[in-house]
């Protein structure tokens, strides 16, 4: 039953005329089975691990591994950042406000990128730290964008889309059919949603605590989540800078991640166009005979699958030679078929 | 055969046992023909016509046209960013050199999202320019790193293989095979040494023009080139401001495109685990009954392919589906094969 769950989405994706093939006798096998029984990441071992944990630690373990993973380098990295920074805080110069406060708020904003340049190390320690410590925030802060906040966000995806489909009392079926339909689509909007209430959030927290004006306010929310860090407004008071630490990691990525969403929205959209052309283009004797791998005058289902996957640019030409070669070798009695008969002869010899 | 020599690269990385298969009689039809002689993309067909331009512009276009797209979009951006800010002059505080070439130095460390603040705007109307150059510019440092820089590097790669095989006097088809089979790797190597090349330019730079001593050179580099942007040291003078303006640029966006090759690279290695791993795994009768697409208990070349190209997660299962039935559509006579008879059949429908 939750093979045909699966299946549902796929089948509503295809026009009326395709449906209606549908209901006829299914001649052809639907290869049900996942072909990965044995293949099974480290990740995943990690999860089976864990479940026997105590129940105190569950709240960590009901998150998916990598992100768990880029939480704690998250924590290492502000750990190691903030206590160096806070042994050389004389030699660091600017408004200050608190020893420990400083020195993660530093820590962030040097991380990021964003660098307002109101704390600025003074001596040479403190600028080949800094420099130090920004390279290796650059690189956490790629490992946040392509493994945590991308899990976040999915997670935010199916809470939405559950709400929008409150009303409709639908199944969980349903639902998993709406969000691996237009995945990216929703993962634009949730990332753009949350990019807003962030942008009102900084705007109105800068205007109220920092007490600049409006506009200096959204110029310095500006400045800070696409990491330019002008400096000449930035968060000076204590509570601010509390604020500052959460809201500058949490926008910053936010932003980027956004960017990564609009690129992948439009390499999926030229995706669709390319399946939808080769869908709807005619097939002609010549494709025909391309097609024929076996060379039998006859195109089966499977020599049309790896036709068209060809066509729609999925696979590589180097793809197929390669898993021929190796059918050849498998067929120890050349008879075009694999069967059985081969894998014992393969075996014995 | 022009054909054959793209084959050679692939059947030289298989091992010996597989190429020996290679010399017996080939029973299988190998897809030599391009399955896509009338999808020609817009970027293709301008090629096309920019070769009956007159030559005094063949330099521009023997560029890639998304290349030839970005920097166009780059000089667009640059122009009216400059002209903006050079109207608003007066609206902008800091250590000022020369009308024009701060303007476009400001353009410059605000779209790369340095930011150092040695220049700063101080009224509403440039404050809000700024923010609006920002995100623009970020966007475009995007379109760079995902057309024009790739498109630059693998030039490069070329010309560095080519360099690397000046004494073996190999043909052509080597090279192609060489930088085929090592591509990320070479990509890698060239961004590194460009990205060391620029660091050690820009600190001896610094340190002669700007007099800055070799670690506050060096230091002001590794601000820059990540677009941390502290601001405490940055270009005051003429010469390193024109310097700036094109140092800058490369720079930051070569450490974002040596930072995307990184996780390219990592990307690459993990897939070819995948692909190793589903090669070297023995095909059990298990497997032959799930690939068995046509259900006839034999499997032939083409059910294998598809079978082992959804075991290396090359393809989903609903690639699968959606073909099969655009297959079972087209089998009109039911048959199990696609031939001419089926083709005339749908046409007479």
């Amino acid at each position: 039953m939750a093979g045909s769950n699966i299946n549902q989405p796929l089948l509503d994706q295809l026009p009326k005329t395709l449906q209606n093939v549908d209901s006829r006798r299914r001649r052809l096998r639907r290869l049900k089975s996942a072909p990965m029984p044995e293949f099974i990441p480290g990740e995943m071992n990690d999860i089976k691990d864990n479940q026997s944990l105590p129940r105190y630690e569950s709240i960590l373990n009901k998150l998916h591994p990598s992100f768990r993973k880029v939480i704690l380098y998250l924590v290492i990295y502000l750990g190691i950042g903030t206590t160096c920074f806070y042994f050389v805080q004389n030699q660091i110069q600017g408004k200050k406000v608190n020893g420990v406060l400083d020195s993660v708020y530093f820590c962030v904003v040097t991380m990021t990128t964003v660098g307002y340049g109101d704390l600025v190390p003074n001596s040479s320690t403190t600028k080949l730290l800094a420099s130090f410590f920004v390279f290796s925030g650059m690189a956490l802060v790629g490992m946040v964008l392509s493994k945590g906040a991308d899990y976040l966000v999915e997670k935010q995806e199916t809470l939405l889309i559950k709400a929008l489909h409150m009303r409709d009392k639908v199944g969980p079926s349903v639902i998993l059919e709406e969000v691996e339909t237009n995945k990216v689509r929703y993962k634009c909007f949730v990332i753009t949603a949350t990019l807003v209430v962030l942008i009102v959030v900084g705007t109105v927290f800068l205007a109220e605590v920092e007490k600049l004006s409006t506009i200096d306010a959204f110029y310095c929310v500006c400045s800070t989540i696409t990491t330019l860090g002008y400096g000449d407004k930035s968060f000076s008071t204590k509570v601010g800078r509390i604020f500052a630490i959460f809201w500058i990691l949490t926008s910053t990525i936010c932003l980027a991640q956004f960017f990564l969403y609009v690129a992948e929205f439009n390499t999926e959209r030229k995706q669709k166009e390319l399946v939808q052309w080769v869908l709807s283009r005619k097939m002609t004797n010549v494709d025909l005979e391309v097609a024929d791998l076996d060379n039998d005058r006859a195109v089966g289902a499977a020599e049309f699958v790896v036709y068209k996957l060809k066509e729609m640019g999925k696979i590589s030409q180097d793809d197929i030679l390669l898993l021929l070669d190796e059918f050849e070798c498998l067929d120890v009695d050349q008879s075009g078929t694999l069967s059985t008969t081969d894998l014992s002869l393969a075996q014995s010899s």
